[in-house]
């Protein structure tokens, strides 16, 4: 059965990529109102073509916010495993857009990839899950195991309205286990397994000072500049060694055991490879971790964006009367998001000097997930990535958030196997892009590991 | 002849408001590239304006940059005083344009103000120089003294091709004293008179990393993030009582007098105005300078704009490429500019870590300038402010900078004058501004000043 599928998937490979085109041409960002209705059409072109390839219950369900896609395939028998995969239709913006050799929503295909915002987050990874449902339907008349298909729309906010979605349809989603392809392989030659992902809160720091904009000729000297004073806040939130002085923000890190380093220490993440990704002169950070533990296992701040006063040609002299900053900090387990968000508020309110007013504002916030990394999931994830890539797949941590990833868990209290396919691919990122090779091999591991579920 | 010189003004006196408004809808900002043109048309309306009312020699005369408006009226003989009258006609740029309650370059009277671009910087104040010329020709048809007249178009850029001009054209410009109203007075009610000058030196401050934006989530924890490191660097050029931290940033400065400072006492700057002035919540600055002090006597370093990563609505979780921050220092005396700039240069150049690289890009300098504060052309001005406001003319600093003021100094060898007729006005902001009232006393002022010249 299994080979009759991957013949199937090979026959149709450059339609389902004709397909993936489509999809990608649909600019739905989730965090800008004027994409709404892509987002909606995004939605709809997924659910026709579950319904065309024999998913059933196929829906369109609203939430408060972008609508969830739903679809299922029980008929593999009541005693038979039951994965929920997920997966999000929702991108990034693709801003900016001066800076992508190609329209971020005309999908281009060069050197063996295809150039579109969303291609490798979350797209092409979902529809190779899919893909692989339809090959198997397809070919075998019917799937190995059950199958319930949860798909986000709001992925790129923190998945907002989700949690009180999942809360409300418990029985529709219990399964055996979650099943996520998204972000990234540790290279194209070394599949890899992720166990945890980290959580995320976001907000920002606002800073004001004078009502308006002062010539910094009459003015300066006397006002506390609203851009000095961010600043002065922002080189607080770290010590020189990278840690995060928030007080309390590691008090309820779980600490890695000695066989997780030794596990961590088994993927091939070398500085070299670091270097080429992301083209910065030096690694930074906790002296005390590797790079990739520091990446994945460690919770961090980061400033995602800061302005203020002016930023055009030439000078202009002036004390600005605002300046603002985007933060997001990663977490570990069990950090929790609510706890670390006052913890934040609370530090950056009291490093606040009354010659300026400060305000934080807290956008949206996840807990980390983790799952053991030796469950029978992961080593049947482990024996699909071998038939597909012809390599080991190696266990690690991703450093990207799936906030809904430990809702999910927490609320089905069940593991779950995160799968990627992809490689850095520029995600969040002008050029993003999406290796054609990965897209068939995706499809290839996915069918293995459907069938490879049976055998648990 | 002042009698008949002051009732004519005041018959003209809306004739003169036409023409100012008309001058003020020129958007000349030279700063910006787009608006060549509309410096070009400044300087020819103002020379055609020049040329009417009589005065001789009325010249564009090129620069390496925008044009130079001079003219002269050289026949109260030689034994005569000659004033240099220095004005510019250019502007700082309007943004942000959403601010404005009227359009920047459509001139609007509303409570007995004209709202525009340019209103109290430099136009009106100019203006009324050159009407009080208008009215003695006029009125009198000579003038008591002889005067020239230099108008710059690249005063907001730092007047870069001026100190070449002035040097190429010494002759032309050999006067016994420099005239100039720009700049604020106390308040509507206490006139001042200026006898120094902040310098300034402006420049960039360019923090890259990565070689293009990077997902937070999959490289967190392992990248100096550029705006963090910015801000690092930024936080280091202040002590926390607002000293400036660049080594070698004060060695040159000239301690003020006793006797200065109980003159500066006079002036009637209070908390209250500053605070109305301002908005803040609280001043700042360096405990042992009064408010007016550290506004006008202490060198300054402010941050004048910063700019990176991700700026729009809710979440883009990116480390940003860099980081990039204005940076703009006010000077007095006798700190040299170059030497300024050096420090900054190399102080900033060693607080870059390794981790990211660092560039610091000097824009302009220009030294301070200082003259006697009880110089005779003071004592006159003094009496003029006297008979046109009804009140006595306190003596201060003026905390802005005008480059060419210092140049011209030392080119030229002779004192200078600072007669301002503005308000804070929100000059180099939103909604700039000229009182009415102003505009006809500063003429009424100007007319008395040459008069009173004449009995030096």
């Amino acid at each position: 059965m299994i080979e009759a599928a991957v013949s199937y998937a090979h026959a149709h490979q450059a339609e389902y990529l004709e397909q993936l085109l489509e999809l990608l041409r649909i600019p739905s960002v989730s965090t800008l109102p004027a994409h709404r209705p892509d987002i909606q059409r995004a939605a709809e072109w997924l659910a026709a073509d579950m319904q065309r390839m024999g998913l059933e219950h196929v829906q369109i369900m609203d939430t408060a916010g972008h609508p969830v896609v739903y679809a299922d395939w029980l008929h593999a028998g009541a005693e038979a495993h039951t994965v929920l995969l997920y997966g999000h239709y929702d991108v990034q913006p693709a801003e900016p857009l001066q800076q992508w050799e190609t329209p971020p929503f005309e999908p281009t295909i060069r050197d063996g990839k295809v150039y579109a915002r969303g291609a490798s987050d979350n797209k092409a990874q979902l529809f190779s899950q899919l893909k692989a449902l339809e090959v198997m339907l397809a070919a075998n008349g019917r799937l190995p195991i059950n199958v319930k298909l949860l798909f986000d729309g709001e992925e790129e906010l923190g998945s907002p309205n989700l949690p009180a979605f999942i809360a409300a349809h418990k029985e529709m989603l219990a399964a055996d286990s979650i099943l996520v392809s998204d972000g990234a392989m540790v290279s194209t030659t070394q599949p890899t397994i992720d166990y945890a992902l980290r959580g995320v809160v976001s907000g920002e720091i606002r800073v004001s000072g004078p009502s308006r904009d002062l010539h910094s000729g009459s003015f300066g000297g006397s006002v506390h500049n609203p851009i000095q004073a961010l600043a002065e806040i922002i080189s607080k939130l770290h010590d020189e060694f990278g840690w995060v002085k928030i007080p309390g923000f590691y008090d309820r890190v779980v600490s890695m055991t000695a066989a997780e380093r030794s596990l961590l220490r088994q993927v091939p993440y070398a500085e070299e490879q670091w270097q080429a990704e992301t083209g910065a002169p030096k690694p930074w950070g906790e002296p005390d971790y590797t790079l990739l533990e520091r990446m994945t296992a460690r919770p961090t701040c980061e400033i995602n964006g800061i302005w203020g006063g002016f930023q055009g040609e030439g000078d202009k002299t002036i004390i600005p009367a605002k300046a603002c900053a985007k933060v997001s900090m990663r977490l570990v387990a069990n950090q929790d998001a609510d706890e670390i968000a006052e913890l934040f508020t609370e530090y950056v309110t009291n490093l606040a000097p009354d010659t300026v007013h400060v305000q934080v504002i807290i956008h949206t916030g996840a807990n980390a997930a983790v799952t053991p990394f030796d469950s029978s999931e992961i080593a049947a994830a482990m024996r699909a990535y071998k038939v597909a890539w012809g390599a080991e797949a190696v266990r690690s941590r991703a450093g990207g958030s799936l906030p809904i990833i430990a809702t999910m868990q927490q609320e089905l209290g069940i593991p779950f196997v995160l799968m990627p396919f992809g490689l850095d691919d520029n995600r969040h990122a002008p050029n993003e892009h999406y290796h054609l090779s990965h897209f068939a091999r995706g499809i290839n591991t996915a069918i293995h590991y459907y069938h490879y579920l049976t055998e648990l």
